[in-house]
């Protein structure tokens, strides 16, 4: 249930009323509350803490694979708080590398849930020893839309985006690829085999997030990871304040 | 914003609360009878319609563009409703089949609309001659999860999957993929390309959704969009009454 819908009667025959508006302007406002109190306690424990967004099947398991792995190897403490409808085949995916793993289901009603948001968080925060952690990944559900809509709490959203998703997509979703400080460009293995002009996709990115740099990465081969590796090291500190 | 998150105070630090509820139950049931009344209009021109899902990128509008042609070749007399969060493009690529196309943007407000709903279909049809259609296309939004809570008065839902999202996801989102009476499995092409196990990824449908058939294709090829066609145009007439 989407009630957003309900600001714009331009779109739909449903009735608009003073108290949709209320509901809806009260769970983004607390939402906001949410998310501040949780990168409070970022900020509190030092920990540094990113949000994974992108399309289902654009990578973000796969990378974080890696990803903890290298963090393991690097003595960099890491936590996940790992965003699934339904089912742990992510959350056990990342099992093994040292890191602690929190799994949040969003999936026990209506079509599941399509996002997480800062109170969800705050409950996967309760099961995660914090002032143990270095850094925390946050790794959302798998949706272009509804993520970007949320703050989790998070110091900065990171997206993993797979080229086999076409060179418009920055066009088609800009709120998402607005609201994120790097872009990693995933699946560059594949490009042999595909129509994709990245030189395009460039253009579309710079049209509509020109301060985001673009990574190119195989999460498979694993090709480019050390470049993201440097990012995500570059800035260990919170960059904000509580 | 995604009420639906308001009924599962389990995950949530939201407060719950009968105006909430009842907020989402009038949503839900105004979403209901716009569809019945989408349904019964298509019922009355004899129009049959079929609603087209998937992840971004997964290929809807490729597909799309080889099926106008199809059916403009066929004789059969097609309209699609396009649904995008912003900009033309994929309405643009449809154009020039000799199909009546509406563009539905649902992106004038906060992120976007992360689906298509009955009250919006049914803006769409103002703009549309039903009389002088035989099949009626809808192309949702990309998502794999808010669409498939929304009814929009489609005779059949249709998935669309990309081999490039992996073998699991009917088992992440099974509430799209139970809600469908077909899955196109496309961009078979990337098949030498990927480690996809084909197998796995058809007991993870027979286990979600054992009813529905998988037809592999390539929309970028052509390949397999023989059966598809065959699937279309099989049951011609609304399969429900108004």
């Amino acid at each position: 249930m989407h009630a957003h819908d309900q600001e714009h009667g331009d779109h739909s025959a449903y009735e608009t009323g003073p108290e949709r508006i209320s509901v809806l302007e009260r769970i983004f406002g607390e939402n906001d509350v949410a998310a501040e109190a949780n990168r409070a306690a970022f900020d509190a424990h030092g920990v540094r803490s990113v949000n994974l967004m992108s399309s289902p099947g654009a990578g973000k398991t796969t990378l974080l694979v890696h990803t903890l792995a290298h963090l393991r190897d690097s003595g960099v403490r890491a936590g996940v708080v790992e965003g699934d409808i339904e089912t742990s085949i992510d959350a056990d995916r990342l099992a093994g590398f040292g890191a602690q793993v929190a799994l949040l289901n969003t999936g026990d009603g209506f079509g599941g849930e399509c996002h997480l948001d800062a109170p969800m968080v705050a409950k996967a925060l309760t099961t995660l020893d914090l002032a143990s952690l270095d850094l925390l990944l946050v790794e959302n559900v798998g949706n272009l839309v509804c993520p970007a809509e949320f703050d989790v709490g998070a110091h900065d959203s990171v997206m993993v985006y797979a080229i086999t998703e076409g060179e418009e997509k920055p066009l088609k979703y800009p709120v998402m690829f607005r609201s994120v400080s790097v872009v990693l460009v995933n699946k560059m293995d594949l490009l042999p085999h595909l129509d994709f002009d990245l030189e395009l996709f460039r253009r579309n990115m710079a049209q509509i997030n020109p301060d985001a740099p673009l990574i190119e990465v195989s999460a498979r081969t694993g090709d480019g990871l050390a470049e993201w590796h440097e990012w995500l090291s570059t800035s260990r500190e919170p960059v904000r304040s509580a």
